[in-house]
């Protein structure tokens, strides 16, 4: 059954694989007579793009955005919105070294045992290529949530052992931009691309923590029972590849914290604004958002390419050799930056929208 | 917009508050012709209910199920399965003292705000009383998935600084329902329980940890790209009252991990099984289970209701006091067992179907 | 793969069988702060239920509705409506004659094909009894309706021959409960009855159609391409038991229209407000409300249940004999009335609040 | 909210205006490993294209395909399949003069009134253009049913006043398209071409009525209560531009039958098979599918476009007078055969789908 679809409302649905001819994205539900930035779109995805800098990837795409449908005289209007990037890269490789193995790590077992039948190319539809149509998206539901005051800023907060430790409010965002890896402590972040490099060489991988808090949320969001704001926001994380932990507010760490220390008492500002003294729930209170920042924190694992020989079975189940020949991205966490604040703004435009009434 | 449905082919909607007459769940997509052991649910829902051990809340509920449609001489008939339990500590305590006040973490706030007037008796809608629905609907799915041999198992890893650091393969499972607290270790579920009763007396609470397991699902189950089956565990278990975060295979600390540790090599076992060796991945890549278990923790804060005087706000955002006078759970930990299996069977039997061709 | 849904935003959920314990619905959606009014649901069950008249099924259901949840201090919470009716007449008949045969033009086959079981007293969930939940969760949202000047009203315009041929402009609303079979012209009525009551005496049934209004709908209701407003009606229509078509505006007489006769010539009336000098569009244009009134038809088959003995074979494939000894509606027509108006109800509420924004 | 995508498990979702630089689908959850025949979706849409004939609109469109995804090696991969058409023939008309004024009897009013703003170049998006999409997704639908022995064919059976009155057993299908009217009998089809040219030289249109039947059906296909087999159906008819009806089966006619007259006796054949002697049901009981044809008829109005001036109003509200300048399609029905195939295809290919166990 398809999974292809993610949101009600403000609802995507995805399609593409790395090496077919292009991935793109429709977006159904985008309210009519707003204006929308193309550039803007085409920003967000070059903030995801490969060989943006030295610690990444260094696959070939420009991955220009075209528009299909959806907008009249520089508005939309309310009618599905196509977006479409050719694949340029596709043909300029063999990949039929690894047609009949599995490679450690990655999709092309389940997906053998799924379908019976795969696109072996770069991972074809499991690559996380497709997240390029994510980033796409995501820059059209960023647009309609600056209209609210609604804004996502994303950081990586760890690369492996060398953390980051303040708070985000102690941090200068505009700083994220400045360094390849995407972390606004310029000190830290030397020392993570320094660790990135290192990792490199070795043809090895690293994981890492990306960062998120969305500010400028107002109370309501999110939806009684299953369909809270932070469900769907660890959804949304947890659906991009190499994601392996989600956690808001307190997190794991609120485990070890008594009630009375942990409860966030209401007090009302100097505007009249009912407000927490604390936030350890991470602005969001049965589900609901309350109006204080959400900030969220998502765990990467190592992704799965790797420069190295590696034993592995074929589809025959007979023990193989897979080599790593694969482009290698040493560290996925800069690149995940952009695709993080992305789904992020796809579940608060969805959530924004569901709570009309 | 509505959000009190979960699952997509085995579809649940459950409805009901806290002091209402009743609270149920419509379970759709159940197949025809199965055996449903009703008494399996019931037993389920005892392992929830309230006042079963002197850790837990003293709220009188028998929460006694009836069963109202889709079973015809014994077996399920394909039809909608409705489950109904009655309240019957509804009428038996005064709310009026919280009527407009906004007790510290609850969802009384964000209920307030997102729809302008709410039931205040014992939180409504928002209390965990709704959980009893989601176990009723887990005993079923549950009993659907052991004909499939699929299995889930849950327990306290952590109360508090506490923790179980065993692998779960070292545990001994059937010791799990031997103590009230639900940790399968005895020395370590004694010391959770001597924590649990010192913050009771305290009139506080606690957070903690459950770990589950899948075990016994084949490979497949999951659907590219966003309804990835550990996206779908992570947004049942982020449903959950006071879950705050989720993580799978190896979680938040696998980001210190190198890919080349990371990567779970395939075999061949000596049935002819393609298995890996490390499990890293949590049972699942690229978003499909791939035959091994799947392991995962969830972290629940401290509930909110704590037996101490806390500074607040009323609807008109005046400063006022909320008393503690509610039935207290000082901790959440050993019911939210059932609750987290439940929701984990919800999933598996939703993927399950889903996967079906 | 489940299908007892209808809707998107105000979203029911039904379940039940014909002599199970109960049926009922979950009504998910419905806005918060409205007054709920149980007696009007009463009362349209008892347009519906059996017994009511002569010429109707003589089955002995009281029909009790009661409401299990999301009402608070006589207002709706925002919470899920639960409604349960229970089954009084379940258990009064012996139905193994027909446990292994196959009632011609019932869906004991069909059933049977898709599920390999099925509950054989009195069709289980494929009786017409199901719909009594649908009436139920039609008069709450006719209570919704009425709150934005919506009104909705079906009427028996033929039963077999005889036919009502006037323009429903030029009837008196008024006279439609007066008469048993709910025609509002009073001698056509009568003409209907007499049918029915011959058809009766002759262990037969009969078909007709029933015609309904909607009323002060706004502008901007249903939504391209696929879920146009008329779309839904005509699956909500569909969905009944024993319909077999349905046509909306000039319907299936159109077609002998030439374009410059049939398109509707805007003007703008005393009021300000575009209106269309004719109405052959039925109050759609683009699958969207254009605030004309939205006439539509719907046909209704006899029903399968004759008491003559019919030809059949049994679940081995013999040939039987079916002898007619069940409870016996000569004519469904009157009790459809109330049926057409909740399906109605259902998909105008759920566009009014989709067009939301 | 969205209303662009069809389908629960062949899920489909279109995009694009008649003016804009594309159309086209996204066709998720077909089965992986199937071969499919992009010569064949070209077919199709070439059935339904502009100016195949003379008695159709002129519109200038080579409609070539563009298959994006979810195909490798010629098979499907389980993954989207996006279906591409790039429009010609969109900047080739001045539409100011029709800017701010509503066409009679088109969604001009309707587009405006819900989104406050509209794409007004040709209908936009409520230009028929957009079934080319439908066109196409049906096609690949077409191709999974015939593998399982599942065939749709239509015709046009009435034109105006000019009827076919054969049933379809007696009609020589391969007839079909040997005539631009798509009316088997081909006596009648020279009646229908004739009436055609002269509404056309008239400036005006005609409506009438495709047939339709779905043979090699197995039984089990629709789902109780809502989701019906034949609801789906009718809804996907009446989705499409200018059909204003839909009946199965007996249909309208049947309201006049007796239950004795009307029932479907059922016998065993001689092979075993259990069948009806008549097929008044139209193939589907209690909405499933009994394993017998599936009739059906779809009712077309004149379409709206027509070559004279008539008056209406503009967006001020204004009286004025439209000239029918745009290109003029004087009978919808031949093009609306493959339109009724398709859908009747995603209809048939998600039910079958839905139906798995």
């Amino acid at each position: 059954m398809p999974g292809n679809s993610f949101g009600q409302i403000f609802r995507i649905t995805t399609f593409g694989e790395s090496h077919g001819p292009a991935i793109g994205v429709v977006i159904d539900g985008f309210p009519a007579g707003m204006e929308l930035d193309l550039g803007f779109v085409q920003k967000e995805l070059d903030r995801r793009r490969p060989g943006q800098s030295a610690i990444v990837t260094q696959r070939q795409e420009a991955d220009r955005v075209e528009l299909l449908s959806g907008v009249f005289d520089g508005k939309t209007t309310g009618m599905p919105l196509a977006l479409l990037i050719r694949n340029e890269d596709a043909k300029s490789k063999d990949y039929s070294h690894i047609a009949d193995k599995y490679r450690p790590s990655h999709a092309d077992f389940t997906y053998q045992a799924k379908y019976g039948f795969r696109d072996y190319r770069g991972g074809g539809r499991s690559s996380a290529r497709e997240t390029a149509a994510r980033v796409a998206a995501g820059a059209v539901a960023k647009q309609f949530l600056a209209t609210k005051g609604i804004n996502i800023t994303a950081w990586v907060s760890r690369v492996g052992e060398i953390t980051l430790d303040k708070s985000y409010e102690e941090l200068d965002f505009s700083n994220i931009e400045a360094t390849p890896v995407r972390c606004p402590e310029l000190v830290v972040a030397e020392q993570m691309e320094h660790l990135i490099r290192e990792v490199r060489k070795a043809g090895d991988t690293i994981g890492g923590i990306v960062s998120c808090v969305v500010q400028g949320c107002p109370s309501g969001l999110g939806e009684p029972v299953f369909d809270r704001l932070h469900a769907d926001l660890g959804k949304a994380m947890l659906s991009i590849n190499a994601c392996k932990g989600f956690e808001i507010g307190s997190g794991f760490a609120g485990v070890t914290m008594r009630g009375s220390q942990h409860n966030d008492l209401f007090f009302t500002d100097e505007n009249g604004q009912v407000r927490t003294r604390t936030n350890h729930s991470g602005g969001v209170q049965g589900g609901i958002s309350n109006g204080m920042d959400i900030p969220f924190r998502v765990a990467f694992k190592p992704v799965a390419t790797i420069v190295q020989i590696q034993e592995s079975v074929n589809e025959a189940g007979e023990a193989v050799q897979v080599e790593g020949k694969g482009r290698h991205d040493p560290c996925v966490l800069p690149r995940a930056v952009p695709i993080v604040e992305a789904m992020a703004a796809l579940v608060l435009a969805d959530h924004f929208l569901r709570n009309q009434k």
